[in-house]
């Protein structure tokens, strides 16, 4: 009963929303979605940014037929799944303000509550434990889960790297919902999307993107993580 | 500047002690590092546990010439790198009590606060953030540094199993301390030591545990954690 063993969902073709989606992780994510063939639609405070992010996009080597649009984070809430890969800073305001367009979507949150200093990274405190959980209780009507926290937005954009070496930990309580997400990883060629536990322990895989960074600074890399004897 | 090109001091031959060597995670760890030819002592409260658990480890394919001896534990900390293996539960206060046996000494913590319930592992609170903070608080004449965390205990017994497919990330704000630790997980075949951050960051790489034992649940597996593309 290994990885391979497990049945994942067919996503094929399902519609991605990426609320942030004009931002280096989400872009990354928007550029790797869409040359996996999912149509993907960029949410922005600004209906400008997202169309010009959208068109970049359209553009990046292996990408055809233009599948991503420019959206107002309310259009990109009108998705099979949503990612919010918005910044930590405003989170919680978006998440309240789109908790009506997000009822009944499985929610994907990969936000990291970081904070920076003359030391590097270190994880914020959160009051309800994890910005996924944050996003939990602000989304009472969605299916929550999280993923792509430690995928690299330099890697992601770089269409050079056909394969991405890396894994994607995905946390929900909704098991259904999170093998949508695990399959949505596995959609992104050499990514694996593994389950790794409940929302509760989305903390430290958010706080986990603090040591990576201390390992890019380090070693003047931009790394990921795989799961071994898996 | 990649991982290779970092010099890692030289560490063959160093004595490690092992407060906790006789449960899972302190006698694997012995057991590999005793088959890399280091001497190695097994320290515990019963010093006649530790001489047994010596007796075996010596006795494990791959281990030459009696390596191991059993100590109590405050024999344990006389070594040139002492890991602390031991619960959570008595971690303050054996730390607190061999504090001026520490003194000077590399401390390399490996504890990981968990709890667990039905619904399987969490995180438990700590006061001062991490295992690895109390300890830096409790042995304040110490270099302390975090590393092996994430190792399987069943996986380092398994003396069929020639190479370890993982890394260890290794915390601490003593450079140099960190940089002997890394050398000495990259004695234990297949094994990188690669440098996480600062000591500050070790609650998270602590508390991931409770996600690779959710992986260990979902899949049937021992799993590790490989960093990429370094």
């Amino acid at each position: 009963m290994g990885f391979d063993d497990v049945a994942l969902p067919d996503v094929t073709g399902l519609t991605v929303g990426i609320l942030g989606g004009t931002g280096p992780q989400g872009r990354g994510l928007a550029y790797r979605l869409a040359r996996a063939g999912h149509p993907v639609r960029i949410g922005s405070r600004s209906a400008e940014r997202a169309a010009e992010t959208a068109a970049t996009v359209n553009a990046l080597p292996g990408v055809t037929g233009e599948p991503v649009t420019g959206a107002g984070n309310a259009g990109a809430c009108e998705a099979d799944i949503v990612i919010v890969a918005v910044p930590w800073d405003g989170h919680a305001a978006l998440l309240s303000e789109l908790a009506p367009l997000l009822a009944g979507r499985v929610v994907v949150d990969c936000v990291n509550p970081l904070g920076f200093d003359k030391q590097g990274a270190h994880p914020l405190r959160v009051a309800e434990g994890s910005a996924a959980q944050q996003a939990e209780l602000l989304l009472p009507a969605s299916r929550v889960t999280a993923a792509f926290h430690h995928v690299s937005a330099v890697t992601l954009a770089d269409a050079e790297i056909d394969s991405l070496d890396t894994d994607v930990l995905v946390l929900g309580d909704d098991r259904e919902a999170a093998a949508l997400v695990q399959a949505l990883a596995g959609r992104i060629t050499g990514m694996r999307g593994v389950y790794a536990g409940r929302l509760r322990n989305a903390g430290q895989v958010e706080a986990l993107t603090a040591n990576l960074i201390a390992v890019n600074r380090r070693y003047k890399a931009h790394v990921g993580i795989r799961v071994t004897d898996l």
